[in-house]
């Protein structure tokens, strides 16, 4: 019987998937991932290790981990039981579109957006549905996501989007949510270089499923921490796609530490602000260059030059961004991580040797 | 369009599950959940943590972690390309039905066993089709899961068992893999325990996935760590569902010590064996009390005595067990994880009051 391949037993729809892949690269200036570069205190972080020392490693963490569910609660105004943590809310977005996705159910996504949510679907065999930003200025086309989102079964919306930096907003989102069949996820991964959240809207919107990391302003990328916020009914639904014992002991005391003490954090979260606000004016003062307005701790920009020739002079000079220009709409474009003060002057100096030049 | 209820959205086969939940219990003498009582040595402990205050935690885990992986190679004998690393070895259970099920597939599944593989398949949507145990003595009924195998995408089995504690000997796991049309998923999670392994049977059978975890003999419940070997063509698929930086660097950084000096948790491993045939022996002395043999660290006990009424009278005396009586076939039995030598013998005083008490 054995004569069949044996990757014949995977679904055709993943077969044809291509995996979610980032080639690694060394470089002095590191601005391709959205991380804060502003390290925990290093006095928070000696908390972390001194207490986990003092937990068993060899037991289970708490099945549900009532004490971090606790203080998200706590901090962010939701109930508890809407509450549900993750490793990283990737799992979280992977256990949404679980239990809501399968043949013949569909999931709208603006594009270009985060790749995971639309390569999920597929694999979850579902139908994607692309409503593209507005070419001129990629933003949200509200209309266009308001109509798909009147018979399908998820949207999602990352806001501000990834990576373009654009925040949908209010009125767009309760536009959205009255209109939705189905759930509208909103990934709020950059939520706090926006002073947006959606959160408001959760008492009177049982269809909105709210997502967070840890992962961006938090400092906590690799720890990997996130938590999902919706109404109760849909959070138990949820629930039973996600991993028992997900999250382990280390990343849970973190993310406790962290919540606790995020007054201490605050401030690298307003440099980074004040930082893209600074880019952003230094890139616009170059006629060569166009920058998309952001409200997340990076920017997109676009210049005449191919985007693959313009990522290997800046990494020549030891400047890693992200080259986007695969995406829909994005030729030419490349994301930039906002980092500390020099590193942005570095990243700037950079663009301008590799745009004069003429190679 | 929103009077529905926000449950809706929800797929029916998931709205129909009854999550995977564990009540939570304190006691003094832990026997629930199948873990190693030797905790990690102290000085082992102190220089993960030592290393990971070294790595910064605002910057994501490598994409691909190549040095475990590398680790795990020479450790295995496997190949690099065939390795996968999860949160957990659920994890990788996770992303192998995923790319392998759906509506109108089918997984096949020895019953009684580990709840999840079921639960993930209906998900999915995916037929989960039992092959009953032996109910006289609770062993794999190998022709029955053969027959099976001809027609269904994924077979899984656990070996040993849980709760059982039998396995899956070597001609029998050849007769299955010869003989299945798609996928052999063997969960090793307890191997170390029982001596067998089905790794050589990768290199002639691509079919064959075999799952690992360091959660049992290598005493890193608390830290989440699994790993897949499977034929490359095999692992390539299966890491399309698998989440980007699923595992974070306190886990990748102890996994790499722990193999680095298993050496040292040997004897632990030793111990215990020792200790589950000291238990299964007092066990076989008493004739009110029947045990099944175990290659696991755990034994399955059954008695006259309703399980939720033994189970209470255990926990009474502070011995926590694990009540599986509500499993097919598995009438008033308990689980009993093996632990340190001392609360063993509680265990066994305990069950001796317990049976003794006419109440």
């Amino acid at each position: 019987m054995r004569n069949r391949s044996p990757s014949d037993a995977v679904k055709p729809e993943v077969r044809g998937l291509t995996a979610y892949t980032l080639k690694h690269f060394e470089a002095d200036v590191k601005l391709d991932q959205n991380e804060n570069p502003y390290e925990l205190p290093l006095d928070l972080k000696r908390e972390v290790v001194d207490r986990v020392l003092r937990r068993p490693w060899g037991r289970y963490p708490e099945f549900v981990p009532a004490a971090v569910i606790k203080t998200l609660a706590k901090f962010s105004g939701w109930r508890e039981d809407g509450i549900l943590v993750g490793n990283g809310s990737n799992e979280l977005i992977q256990a949404t579109l679980t239990v809501t996705l399968g043949p013949g159910r569909s999931l709208v996504a603006p594009q270009p957006t985060f790749m995971l949510y639309k390569l999920m679907a597929t694999a979850l065999q579902a139908q994607a549905i692309d409503v593209l930003l507005k070419p001129e200025d990629l933003t949200f086309d509200v209309d266009a996501l308001i109509l798909a989102a009147r018979s399908s079964d998820v949207v999602v919306v990352c806001s501000p989007n990834n990576p373009t930096g654009t925040p949908l907003e209010h009125d767009a989102l309760v536009g959205v949510l009255k209109n939705a069949r189905g759930l509208v996820l909103v990934d709020e991964a950059y939520h706090e270089f926006s002073g947006q959240t959606t959160l408001p809207l959760l008492a009177n919107h049982n269809n909105l499923v709210v997502l967070r990391t840890f992962s961006k302003a938090l400092a906590m990328a690799g720890l990997r921490f996130g938590y999902l916020m919706a109404h109760p009914e849909i959070a138990r639904e949820i629930y039973k796609a996600k991993l028992p014992y997900n999250v382990n002991i280390f990343t849970l005391t973190a993310a406790d530490l962290v919540i606790e003490r995020r007054a201490a954090l605050g401030e690298a979260i307003s440099r980074l602000i004040q930082e893209r606000e600074r880019v952003t004016a230094e890139l616009q003062k170059r006629p060569s260059v166009h920058v998309f307005p952001s409200k997340a701790n990076f920017v997109l920009i676009r210049t005449a030059k191919p985007a693959r020739e313009l990522f290997d002079a800046l990494y020549k000079q030891g400047v890693l961004v992200r080259d986007v220009s695969s995406y829909l709409l994005l030729e030419r474009c490349l994301r930039v991580s906002i980092g500390l003060p020099e590193e942005n002057d570095r990243f700037l100096k950079a663009l301008d040797r590799a745009l004069e030049n003429k190679s």
